[in-house]
């Protein structure tokens, strides 16, 4: 297993997914702000991997807190969840393992503040761990899906970058590929940052499963021809009636698929299902920064001074998803009637 | 009007399209394979400018040819042709550029090879002078295709640089800018070798044209919030059903458009209107070097030694063409039968 993120010696140690696959560098946090700046900047990515991050950012923010007494702890704490809150909009597990991690706080506000700190410290290690597992069950609820020989598209990284454990989509591949269903992957490369080309073939690679890098403008064309059989991505965010934000282009992968009859999948876990949003158009798309258009690694691929688009996500309108896997599951349609009841399971 | 390729002192003079927008580097050709070699390796690129481009060729390979004799004439410029028609497969413009000026050469074979060299020249500069006027009337047909303050997406470059005057999906924009219809432009990067984002970007700058360049991944997602009210592509072939051989990517935008209801254009000369093949399955695709997709100007942009898909074009049913915007007029469904109609005008 690749140690994307790990608590080491109470700090945070993650790997730096922007220098990937060119040079593997881990970077130790020993404060919740440099967590918070590296979520911002993609060192850390992946709506699972966020949320890990994030929770283990909460304990080590209570254990760097100075206060000794609840009232100033409070303080403290409050202070370092609005920062790690505001660091990416769109994916929710960020949310999540904030309001989870906030309520076992005050869950425990009578405990003394050294006790609590441990507390705190715990539930964040729980994540990952629960993180672990669930991205199991998904990769096995995902493991009937797909035939034997199976061309799989998929979009940006699901993989053990992603998550603390095999991946939410990625799992999928990898464990069908593991169990000897023979599938072939096709990987966009997913600019403007290409987590698909630098990250999941990287993953591919190392996993030693038979795979094509595509640029994302060949995916229809490949559909048309039959090259493609199924196409399954992650999400950052499915809404109560199913709509998915995912990277940008997962949308229209579904339209395409839709049009060509191809199945399209979306892996999360259950934790990505916000059910108090209704519809995906309420969804905050996080804009950013213009360079990563004009520019790859620093260098410029087009005329100085212009303007760009660069919304990070898109959201998929859940009429055109075949199934959300999930580790409660493969939850299908009518989605406003399932997603709800998945969460009793 | 930029000098993207020129028959300067028994030379072809050609802008270096794989170096813009960062160096305006132009390069003389003083040979037939100097030129078949500038059309495969991207120099010179655009289904027009390539069908100009071998033209000269062509008249190059006249001028230098040793055989002051019929017999031998024709055997070097046999030889020029096939080498300069090996040259791409997919744009049917060489072949047609090609085949004319192998008309011209038969129909003089009764004159003294000194003529037949300078009626070479001269047709090549008259297919030069034509796709000019061309460009022309496609620009002015396409004008009321679009509202006024319409945003229209568009691929790749089609502009001054493919052609040998204003362009052609391009020549149509800058006209509607030009008219004051108050146009915003949506560029798609085109990866991978990134003429919209080096290329069209940079004659949309030159022309004051308001502009965006994005990813080509960011294109459905854009057309689903209400920010794309057109799209207008180029053409390499145009088969006599209306299937249409264009860069990849293509094909998705028109699915795309057509999923949102969205107008799709083609705008091509009528040259680019290949008869004799039937649909577009037929059409050659061509498969580049997979450092393309790979790589972005020779930076890895991906793990070393991985498979890539590359192919250079793809080809969109023309049941999902609005229009085929010819210097004939635009050209409507049923394909047919109106592509048919439209060789006799």
């Amino acid at each position: 297993m690749l140690p994307s993120i790990a608590w080491k010696n109470n700090k945070i140690v993650m790997i730096d997914q922007r220098k990937l696959p060119f040079r593997e560098i881990y970077v130790a946090h020993s404060s919740y702000k440099q967590v918070a700046e590296s979520i911002k900047c993609l060192l850390v990515r992946g709506a699972p991997a966020i949320g890990v991050a994030a929770a283990m950012g909460v304990a080590l923010a209570a254990r760097k807190a100075s206060s000794k007494k609840w009232a100033g702890f409070i303080k403290e704490m409050k202070e370092a969840l609005s920062v790690l809150r505001a660091s990416r909009p769109t994916a929710v597990n960020l949310f999540w393992a904030c309001d989870r991690m906030e309520r076992v706080l005050l869950k425990n506000s009578f405990m003394p503040v050294a006790d609590i700190k441990k507390i705190l410290l715990r539930e964040a290690l729980l994540i990952e761990k629960e993180d672990l597992a669930t991205n199991r069950k998904i990769a096995d609820n995902g493991f009937k899906l797909f035939k034997k020989g199976s061309a799989i598209m998929t979009i940006c990284n699901t993989g053990e970058l992603a998550t603390a454990g095999v991946g939410t989509a990625f799992g999928v591949l990898a464990n069908l590929h593991k169990k000897g269903k023979k599938i072939k992957v096709l990987a966009c490369e997913t600019r403007p940052v290409l987590q698909g080309a630098r990250l999941t073939a990287w993953e591919l690679k190392r996993n030693n499963i038979p795979f094509k890098l595509i640029t994302d403008n060949m995916a229809g064309f490949l559909m048309s021809r039959g090259f493609v059989d199924g196409v399954i991505a992650g999400a950052d965010r499915i809404t109560a009636n199913g709509d998915t934000a995912n990277k940008i282009g997962t949308y229209q992968l579904a339209i395409l698929a839709n049009h060509f009859k191809i199945p399209f999948y979306i892996a999360a876990p259950y934790s990505t299902v916000d059910l108090k949003m209704k519809r995906g158009s309420r969804i905050p798309i996080e804009e950013r920064n213009p360079e990563e258009v004009t520019h790859i690694f620093g260098v410029p691929t087009a005329p100085a001074g212009i303007k760009v688009h660069n919304p990070a996500f898109d959201v998929t309108n859940s009429r055109l998803i075949t199934g959300i896997i999930t580790e409660k599951g493969v939850i299908r349609s009518p989605y406003i009637v399932n997603l709800k009841k998945a969460a009793a399971l």
